[in-house]
């Protein structure tokens, strides 16, 4: 993919380099990373200089996972205007979005309206293994991206089905791993029950500590943290185009936290939040088993919002679970370990680089954009914005419904071409607007 | 082993017969259950009948497993005077046990002291699957236990390592499991924390409602369904050869509920407890992971002493659960199954068939034997107890540190030889008792 995509870029003018991005191991088997792909066109003073990235790898998938369709054959169902395959929604058509942009300036000999940079990567859905360093060292003085003004991501998805959206924010994650530890191995319940303190005991009653079934954290000065939203950013909110039968018919079930659109979009855009996702150790399989088990360890994730980061809040959790537990009276053992962790991000939507993705949605869609956050997290924004000091955009090309990371991914074709018009116009309204 | 056991039965003058139990199913396989034994000496109107029990199946051991030595050949270790091998305590050790008193008066032609019925089975390690119905048949008049004035089960273990035990009771179980499910699929965190009620914090909540840090019951009516011991029930707790340190080294950790040695005996042996066994449905593996699982179900048990069974403690804890789960507020559904269950079972050990081993006990160890409740269930107990409405004596033969389901189990010689005298002597006692 990466010798394909840089062949594509060279026919279209772009100026690139692969960059060798080391190695690493999978399975045991020590592999060659794939490398990023830099590019550039245009060098002139009098014109601003984006950045734009996107990622040529994707997903597994396999037919037997359930597609209709082979999923690494591009099909084009004509009667829904559907494309679809894996990676036809991430990323693989906004980056041919922007192919379809320098091609037509190429043929055409016409020079683009910015200077542009190019990040193209092959390992986002594995972390983006290797490109912090790489976006780094190129960041600073006399690196690639210097004189780069803004940055513009295409890689993630509208709101809902209809809206276009920009996107200025993605939470953070802090994830923790809460071990409890007694007996020496595991115990019988007939021999042991109400004679010993239970380990699994002790963690239930810990993990009951931390989030209310109505999705409140409980760990003291979490949610404090975070400024409750002002009337402007209320009205953001109040009017993104969503129903609560949208989220709902996301999950598959009647279970949204509330009736109030404007509540349940805060909680996922501009809240942290805590999600249990199971215990280590104890057991986990069908039928009935009267064991005691020895060590546990509950597994659970804040996903975090500014102010919140992981440095912030760890101390935070740790001194709410060691008190908790002390309140508990067992003779077990507690340990808390971070597992691992990412800051959040917003950006300032009212910047120049977002009035300018405003004013392209307004031209190719004749209407204004959803301007969202994402509840999840996309790590490279972060490092962009870190790391140039530039405001950051998330342009996204796709749908809500795309299942990205699902069986029968798709891209509507609509989408596409109203997509590539919108980038394409994106650089246009760049160059137009004064910093 | 059927086939040995019978030819060594008939060798000391039983007359025994093998009883087909039918066929079972394992790992998909159609395979003939193992048979069981019946056996009788004697129909002597003015001699009391005693009815024994024992089983010739082992659990599974390999070497591999941690044993120092072959388990399947018998290792006399002189140093430590241990027989060490599968199946040496459990229960092998005490039907040679019998064999040896029926050998003795074979060989010397004495006649026995009493009527005797044997049963044995090669089931016990796999639920005495078939045993159930062929007790129940062969109790009815005409059966072949017809005029058992009591029966004496060799098949469990003293408190500890220093005093002969007499048990009169074992805990029953009623196992639970519940189910909280939402979504259609599992949900990934960023994208939908903190905007849907998640099962997880639901079920790890209603769990939290089951039992306290220090063993207490928090459903409603299952504690207090048990009367609090008297004087006469405390001093047996209190004469027991036990200290705490006895359950920390079995536990291998200092984790026991109390200090006090007649609470902690309590708890294991006349009190239900409740363990929590663990989840299905969640995320159970090493590592990270983020998703918020769509269904998940909690897996816990009660043990059961008298009155308390699985019938009359089930619709409390429905009914709890139920109620608990409303509290929450939550959207997600519930459901509660019970998996199995079984009643608890305690015997007067007053009755004369106590008392003979009490005397027996004191003529062969030259003291008191402890009056034990164990924590577990032998199910066989309780059916020959209702099927043939006999007091039954738990008449153990091997030291709690025995390993019966571990590595390395092994039966003290002094065990072996005392234990044998012990079973002997019980005969004559039953013999000279007043019923």
């Amino acid at each position: 993919m990466a010798e394909w995509l840089n062949g594509q870029l060279k026919q279209v003018g772009v100026d690139t380099q692969l960059v060798d991005l080391g190695r690493h191991t999978m399975d045991g088997e020590d592999l060659p990373l794939p490398p990023a792909i830099l590019g550039r066109i245009g060098d002139d003073k009098n014109k601003k200089t984006v950045l734009i990235y996107g990622h040529f790898d994707v997903q597994p998938a396999n037919k037997s996972d359930g597609w209709d369709t082979e999923p690494f054959q591009l099909t084009i169902d004509e009667k829904t205007g559907r494309l679809i395959g894996r990676g036809s929604s991430d990323d693989k058509g906004p980056i041919l979005g922007w192919l379809n942009v320098l091609q037509y300036h190429h043929e055409n000999n016409i020079p683009l309206p910015v200077n542009l940079r190019c990040c193209f990567e092959g390992m986002e859905e594995s972390g983006s293994e290797g490109l912090d360093e790489l976006v780094e060292r190129e960041s600073k003085k006399g690196g690639y991206f210097e004189g780069v003004d803004c940055v513009c991501i295409s890689d993630n998805y509208w709101l809902n089905t209809r809206t276009p959206a920009l996107t200025y924010g993605l939470r953070g994650l802090s994830y923790y791993k809460v071990t409890i530890s007694g007996p020496a191995r595991d115990l019988h319940s007939g021999v042991f029950g109400r004679t010993v303190h239970e380990p699994m005991t002790d963690l239930i009653n810990l993990l009951g500590t931390l989030v209310s079934p109505q999705g409140d954290i409980l760990i003291k000065g979490v949610d404090e943290m975070v400024a409750p939203p002002d009337e402007e950013e209320k009205k953001i909110y109040a009017g993104l185009d969503y129903a609560i039968s949208d989220i709902e018919e996301a999950a598959g079930a009647s279970i949204a936290l509330s009736s109030d659109k404007v509540s349940v979009l805060m909680g996922r855009m501009r809240s942290p939040s805590l999600s249990i996702h199971g215990i280590e150790g104890a057991f986990s399989g069908a039928g009935a088993k009267t064991v005691i088990p020895a060590k546990v360890s509950g597994k659970f994730s804040i996903r975090l919002v500014p102010p919140q980061t992981p440095e912030a809040v760890d101390p935070l959790v740790i001194d709410h679970l060691h008190k908790a537990f002390a309140k508990l009276g067992s003779k077990n053992k507690l340990t808390v370990e971070n597992l691992h962790g990412g800051k959040p991000w917003v950006a300032d939507h009212r910047h120049w680089n977002f009035e300018a993705a405003k004013k392209a949605t307004k031209a190719v869609y004749g209407r204004e954009p959803d301007l969202t956050r994402e509840g999840g997290s996309i790590p490279v924004t972060l490092t962009f914005a870190e790391s140039l000091g530039v405001n950051v955009l998330l342009l996204p090309m796709g749908r809500g419904d795309d299942g990205a990371h699902s069986t029968n991914e798709k891209l509507d074709k609509s989408n596409f071409i109203e997509g590539s018009k919108l980038l394409g116009t994106y650089l246009y309204e760049l160059a137009d607007i004064s910093k």
